[in-house]
């Protein structure tokens, strides 16, 4: 397998300690190639990153019409939230609204990514619930999906629960892909995760964002879902994430969102562009100053933007007495 | 720069997400290769790993004859330690046989690397001191050294400080090579670290382990570092650590010590070898990975100690439920 180039290096001092290496690719709707580097045609989990794609199944099952999903909702939906005040309550209410509770979550509970949430819950001696896993909202969508087509909720996490059946059907539509078993893992979250190539990836997004080759139901849902994540773009992160301050500074032009293990995918979506970029070594931080560079050369940036995605592309690295020993910075995008 | 071979890779469901490149050598004392993949030429910087290297200082200024050093003192100079109970009240008692006491680390303070330690730094609502540094071992005999050398403690973390000075001089007699500032860094600790090939890392190790190349006092200082640091596997790591797993298998016969951002070093000592590895993009657990492959490999392991190499070779990756969704494993070693 031919390696991929180095997209990022951490560096101490005035040496390189570490490379990471990666592939991107943006491209329109219909597929063409904006810009590229690495193999773009190697299948890889995509993991939170397409939770918008997912959230699609909400409107092929009508739960949209049936719940009235607030901005909200969609954009809980599409998120992989910090567990702050503003996102757990809104789940909970999310829930209530149809009826459910956090017992019908399947997704497992962890301590929230936000720290200042995790101390309140450790300063309150709380165990975590399921309402503070990252991906609560999603699972709550899918449980709307659920409801929507009157099947059982429960095991609505199991590849073969007609919840994950309407889900993979979505994101094969809108990446015009099959998703086949042979590259078939379980995520975090205990939903199946199908791996695809990124340019596969990079084209859903470029669709979603354009409507281009989508029936009219799914454009109106990708673009729904869309509005509401960059509408909200605390919900659909937490304080300080890189997904959260490039949707706020780029005011609906770019939608951002990261996966689990390296993986940053998007959409630019005044020129219609998708794209869709995975760390070889599954590093976030890394992937953070890869995606930071993408949008710095391809998104067009105000001085603003350019000033929030700059604080990503080069990170300082600090040692235990907080002095800046070096830093991780995107290379060769 | 050409690319390493891929060492380990991180498998979900049926399909690999994660890759993690990387270089090793395993070396005599001569210089010899016994075994190597990838670059071994290009340096690196070894940071923790070379604690025992650095501890030569020790000997080399004297210090050991001035405060006549305990094993369990050796063993903690070379040690990245878990920050529990055995290892603060052993720091702290080294501290004050030299007449001095944590306000002289310059170390910094961070939270255990243990959890249980962790959890009772934070049920008592006390932060964490610079005893609790992984570090504050090697800083203690760094302490010891400029005692010894009756120059001022103060500052004794900067490169131009008489410490430093004899460390650096140490590491660069094992190793036989010059350590230049222009490869040079600060590590977590607040010390300069050096970069050097892998090729010099393994050697200087294949050296301290055999005396060969070395003149009687530092062989004497790296035979009585080496059985200090195997005879106590504990004080090096903490429980459940590779590093201490390791040594207490192989009761003797290997010294085993990672660094920060995935360096592995140590010596098959019944064999005179030396070996040094880095994974590229500074993944701890694929370092531990590819390390235990190459002891599985090189070190004739017996069944105890194979089952002790297996655990790291392979290691689970769990969902947030605890479910085990796939592995992080050694290939190609």
């Amino acid at each position: 397998m031919e390696a991929n180039p180095i997209l990022a290096e951490a560096v101490r001092g005035n040496w390189v300690e570490n490379r990471h290496r990666g592939a991107f690719v943006i491209v329109d709707a219909d597929g063409q190639v904006i810009a590229s580097a690495g193999d773009i045609d190697r299948p890889v989990f995509p993991r939170s990153a397409i939770k918008s794609m997912q959230a699609l199944a909400i409107f092929d099952r009508h739960a949209v019409e049936r719940f009235h999903h607030s901005p909200e909702e969609l954009a809980l939906a599409c998120a992989s939230h910090h567990g702050e005040d503003e996102h757990v309550s809104n789940v909970s209410r999310f829930l209530e609204r149809m009826g459910l509770s956090v017992n019908d979550l399947e997704c497992g509970a962890h301590m929230p990514t936000n720290a200042k949430a995790r101390q309140a819950l450790r300063a309150a001696a709380t165990e975590p619930s399921a309402l503070h896993n990252n991906c609560s909202g999603k699972h709550s969508s899918m449980l709307s999906v659920a409801l929507a087509m009157g099947v059982p909720t429960q095991g609505y996490v199991d590849r073969e629960h007609d919840v994950q059946r309407a889900v993979r059907a979505a994101v094969e539509y809108v990446i015009g892909e099959e998703l086949t078993e042979d590259r078939c893992g379980t995520d975090g979250c205990s939903i199946p995760t199908w791996a695809a190539p990124l340019h596969a990836w990079a084209r859903g997004f470029a669709r979603m964002s354009t409507g281009k080759g989508l029936d009219g139901e799914h454009a109106r849902g990708a673009q729904a879902l869309f509005d509401a994540a960059t509408s909200h773009p605390h919900l659909v992160a937490g304080t300080g994430h890189l997904d959260t301050l490039v949707m706020e500074a780029f005011m609906g032009r770019v939608m951002q969102k990261g996966g689990a293990e390296g993986v940053q995918c998007g959409a630019i979506r005044d020129k219609g562009w998708g794209y869709a970029l995975k760390c070889d070594d599954g590093n976030m931080v890394a992937s953070h100053t890869m995606v930071a560079a993408l949008l710095l050369r391809f998104a067009d940036p105000d001085a603003n933007q350019k000033a929030v995605l700059d604080q990503f592309a080069r990170q300082p690295i600090k040692n235990v007495r907080g002095t800046v020993v070096g830093e991780m910075r995107a290379v060769g995008i």
